[in-house]
């Protein structure tokens, strides 16, 4: 446990972890011992599942001319190499697949199923990471792996039915970053119905200013609100959607 | 803490409430206070977050006779209107696309844009749940919110941008069930490749076989195998990628 004890009422060791976590960007050169993998795997698959389809797998990547290979398709991450252990994550109906081809069965993955498999593949994810946390780890969620994903298909051999979502560096931390403020919790929370324009702006507005300081002790000199908006003005992997079609899924 | 000392070598308070994991469906008429309620929201948010864009919301509905008719939009799930406190957990984009039109600057929500506000939805849920699970509240997902989103969005007024994705049953339990048993952690572990379709569909026969007793045990005479093949055969939620795109996603 790397957790310190909590100054918040009512917490404890689960929610100190959960409150501890930022990523992690530099890892030492230190193993992840599969039996730690096995259990955070484990943890993961305790969470909650669709209607229990479990519609996820995840692969690890140890061959270490694969791994450089995925720093170049993640766009140059070179933590995807160093990291103790690197894992892809992805929604999977593939076992469904096999199961109704096997049954003479038609199987048809829409925008739902789709959905059903992202959602499982996170939460998994989420229990898988908040697991390595709490022995220890850092992690660190590489979305960079949605970049070129025929690109990973042909290097990882991706089946059809597999939509890799995420890549996932595991390792130990070899920097102790603070964790990144968040929006305020009243901002996130509504209560009965959503707030007016006016309020969700006010809500941007007020976590700019608690930014402020956060992006200026990093040499940047910007705002949260700035970011946002540049970050969705440019049109952004535009090629996820044809690639998921390729792999199965029907997401008109 | 409702976790017992953990039989798993390396275990922890945090993966021992991870593997204590099981839905909850049927609540105690007891209320969760609302220091509760922000402190596992603020856990939440400290999930990752892609590029710390947030693209999430959780709306908590109190009102009785709104939590009434959300029992009918979800297929007739009583838990909803019973539970200590339901949530609806969206992705969420609106913050975003006010920012962008204050700055008059573009924004367009593509695949990519829903399947990121998808994830952090999920993970800043998982991060959710499991703080609640650690204060010794039970919960369930409820994707039965999907059945009608159309019904959801006029009973809540959901925004634009605003992308529902599931509800959030929380209480004091008042059942206790078993965990429910996954699939083996080297069924959905992979090392390096993926496995062939004979292994895929031979863990699925083994993991049937774990499946029969418990089954049985609930009166249900069935397999895993048969209850996907079934599942997936007939077309399901096939509204949900017309609505999503009517809130705002270009998801082609």
């Amino acid at each position: 446990m790397t957790t310190t004890p909590s100054a918040t009422p009512f917490a404890n060791p689960t929610i100190d972890t959960l409150l501890a976590h930022r990523s992690i960007r530099r890892f030492a050169d230190a193993p992840v011992p599969d039996e730690h993998v096995r259990l955070a795997v484990a943890a993961g698959q305790q969470a909650s599942t669709s209607s229990n389809v479990q519609a996820y797998s995840i692969l690890r990547v140890r061959e270490a001319a694969t791994r450089e290979r995925l720093v170049e398709l993640t766009g140059g991450q070179t933590k995807v190499a160093r990291c103790g252990a690197f894992f892809m994550v992805s929604g999977d109906t593939r076992r469904h697949r096999l199961l109704a081809a096997r049954a003479g069965v038609p199987h048809r993955t829409r925008l739902e199923g789709f959905l059903v498999a992202a959602i499982d593949a996170s939460l998994f994810a989420q229990n898988l990471c908040v697991a390595f946390e709490s022995l220890g780890y850092g992690i660190c969620y590489i979305g960079g792996l949605r970049n070129d994903l025929p690109g990973v298909r042909a290097l990882l051999n991706v089946p059809h039915g597999v939509y890799p979502l995420f890549g996932l560096c595991v390792g130990v931390p070899d920097e102790t970053p603070t964790p990144r403020p968040r929006l305020a919790p009243d901002a996130v929370l509504h209560e009965d119905r959503f707030p007016e324009d006016e309020a969700i702006l006010a809500d941007a507005d007020a976590y700019d200013e608690r930014m402020r300081a956060w992006y200026a002790e990093r040499g940047l000199e910007t705002t949260w609100s700035q970011r946002i908006e540049k970050q969705f003005s440019e049109a952004h992997r535009t090629e996820v959607a044809r690639f998921y079609a390729e792999q199965g899924a029907e997401l008109d």
